[in-house]
């Protein structure tokens, strides 16, 4: 979770929201991604996307099983469907989202009868300083 | 909507499940695509995020205000984000899809309270094509 707050604080540097994630197999990271919407102009180039992609390339396969994914807030409705898809065994999340989070609020995508595959959920690694980092950012936007 | 069966058509001969999409701003096609998760292995290279990703490239601008995307199936919970993300004005589409779907079906992304823009939704467009399309490619991977 460390490195994934370090890929959301570099997010920030480059002025996208600061997220992060990583991917990790047998103890070692595969991927490692932060946001990159504004830089590619892609509204899907979230960092749970990014990392994703990265790892699937990486392992020549577009199914990441038992491959666990690092995130440090609760991934979005998008993300949390790519998860699903790529077939993550396990996600470990930092702080709730409850404006745009799609795991514990939301649709509540892994909970839904067309979600046809669901990764054990843990929630709260390190919450605060993914927290402070996304509130920092905003008020220094709104300066 | 001819234009994303022919993309779906495209996919499925590439072995990919067919399904097409397009983008359209001012009568103008902006970008078309057809499925490649298997041959990018890539999870999230739905058509529908793969023409929003090329369009947004196009067009250098992460959100497609004025745009309309087209589908030939009822688009998944993660494409309909990525469409809500992308600001899509109006989504049409062809066949419902109650196992996977994520506007008519399951999730609803649209009407969730996590989502922060909706486009206008119209469907049932060729809708037997697509599901002609979609039941005749499946029934040849049984075989």
């Amino acid at each position: 979770m460390s490195i994934a707050l370090t890929e959301a604080h570099c997010a920030a540097t480059r002025g996208e929201v600061p997220i992060g994630a990583v991917v990790v197999k047998d103890g070692q990271i595969i991927a490692r991604a932060g946001n990159r919407t504004r830089e590619l102009n892609d509204p899907t180039a979230h960092a749970e996307v990014l990392v994703i992609r990265e790892a699937c390339h990486k392992l020549d396969d577009e199914r990441l099983t038992g491959c666990d994914l690092y995130a440090t807030l609760e991934p979005c409705t998008m993300c949390a469907a790519a998860i699903s898809f790529a077939r993550i065994r396990r996600l470990y999340y930092g702080a709730q989202d409850i404006k745009g989070g799609g795991v514990e609020n939301g649709a509540r995508f892994f909970a839904q009868p067309t979600c046809h595959h669901a990764p054990e959920v843990y929630s709260g690694f390190q919450e605060q300083q993914a927290e402070i980092m996304l509130k920092e950012f905003f008020r220094l936007k709104r300066l």
